[in-house]
């Protein structure tokens, strides 16, 4: 395996971590059909196409985790294949994903369970390609409570509506109860990344994950309503009081997943607004713009400095 | 209005049914923002733009939710504005969105939150557009319970993962109940439309909406199964005993927010597979993509027919 040589430069101890799947069925398979990548292992070599990958990053929008690619693979000094990155999930519109040296991006759409459809067929997608020592990081957008926009919140807990560090799952007509643990560790080294970077405010806070961005969230201008700003104001410093520092609508499932296959899990995300302050998006275009690249740069200085190139 | 003109002509005697929301803070609002369709009332003229919209289809893939605009638009007699129908979503890429004369077609992602999100906005877009006696009809991809693959599915029910006509949300950190009622008489209609094209075999049923692909439908081939081969067919045969037929990712929550908005709502769905015979995806790419018109053709026949041009 190609990965042997990058890891024994890598300062860690701890000896190789294998992507694990928590399915003894997919061992016994003779085809695995990722469908909606659009990859198959009948068809295409994983080992070949992504042995070497140790760091993937993922994020809702198909055109951000293109724009991430080219950055970070500009950071790398890596050489672009061509005019663009390819996308490696053609000929399916379901997600997108590129890859540049060990880095893989891939988005991830929005909400939890086209998250966790993504997240099934990204983790066997390592495990078929036999990849050891992944570290996995979300790279996106929420709202903030109680911070100046534009502020990136590094999370510790990812939690439910009612604030707990749990994601409720039906399996087969029953409740299974996850916990939503991150890897701590991980949590310190990108703050320590993001003092040294010192360009924009970081702190590290819990992150609430809802499964609507509209009443979900307590807001008060969706197409359906029946609670006051009163009400709202009520539950969102409720939600500051228990830690939480934004609020987004993947991070639950992601930690769980991520926990249950024995992947280290980041989750890094911009706040766009501050709720306590209001419910719309309504900075300038060029401004969220700039807001966005906030946690890639943040991700790509960690990735730099995890190679030794920072 | 220009709806007024085309409304007169259809042979119904129910009133001008206005899309009502479900939230007196919108009508106060100055300005108000479809953060995620990149569109606002203070930059785009909703009446001018939407206000003659009737029929809007709603599908997870952009691209075939494309196809689909080009597909009623050459089925009544519409000529393209150029090359293509140009996206109105255009500045984001988190849904895409097309217009031909009054047909809108939208696409919406994949699971219950991302329908969510694109139906508050699309809600109040049509508010917003002052438009009137308007039906929306999601065109999907399913997996089918003992139906032969390519059959179509017109939901009578969207029931959850216990087989209960349900939808349980979290408003403000609390549990809301809603119910997935559907337009009974919508279904008729449609179903009275796949008789007289007679060209797939269509099925009335009760449709499934789970928040996972993988364990959230009883699949043994993700990264994560802690169940038997035996475990999933008493599940599905269970379902099927409740009247299910299929299984996909957004009826409950399209049907529970277009019925609390008073919109007639039908969900049609094409199934790519016999759930009870396997778990992946595994038909020719040309098999599943004429598998993935039918929904189109029927509702396109639909359509036509309701304008007195089928």
């Amino acid at each position: 395996m190609a990965a042997k040589g990058t890891e024994a430069e890598k300062p860690e101890n701890d000896s190789d971590r294998l992507v694990q799947l928590s399915n003894p069925n997919v061992a016994t398979m003779k085809e695995d059909i990722l469908y909606h990548f659009n990859l198959s292992t009948s068809t295409h070599d994983f080992p070949a196409m992504f042995g070497d990958v140790k760091f993937v990053c993922v994020g809702g929008s198909p055109s951000r985790m293109n724009a991430f690619i080219r950055y970070i693979g500009a950071e790398l000094g890596l050489k672009c294949p061509g005019e663009d990155y390819p996308n490696i999930c053609v000929g399916t519109d379901r997600y997108s994903m590129y890859k540049a040296g060990p880095v893989l991006s891939v988005s991830h759409g929005m909400g939890v369970p086209s998250m966790s459809i993504m997240l099934h067929e990204l983790i066997k997608l390592l495990y078929h390609a036999r990849c050891s020592n992944v570290t996995v990081i979300r790279i996106g957008t929420s709202g903030g409570i109680g911070l100046e926009p534009g502020s990136v919140v590094i999370t510790r807990q990812a939690v439910d509506a009612c604030f707990k560090p749990e994601l409720e799952q039906m399996v087969l007509g029953k409740r299974v109860v996850r916990s939503t643990d991150l890897d701590q560790q991980l949590v310190q080294e990108l703050m320590q990344c993001s003092t040294e970077l010192g360009e924009f405010t970081t702190v590290v806070g819990n992150t609430m994950c809802t499964m609507d961005f509209y009443e979900g969230q307590g807001r008060l201008d969706g197409a359906l309503c029946s609670y006051t700003e009163k009400d709202k104001q009520a539950y969102l410093q409720a939600a500051y009081a228990a830690g939480i520092r934004n609020i987004e609508m993947e991070s639950s499932v992601f930690a769980a997943m991520c926990s249950a296959c024995g992947l280290r899990a980041a989750v890094v995300c911009v706040a766009l607004l501050n709720r306590l302050e209001g419910d719309q998006i309504s900075s300038a275009h060029e401004v969220l713009v700039e807001y966005q690249e906030r946690p890639q740069r943040l991700v790509g200085y960690f990735i730099k400095k995890r190679l030794g190139k920072a």
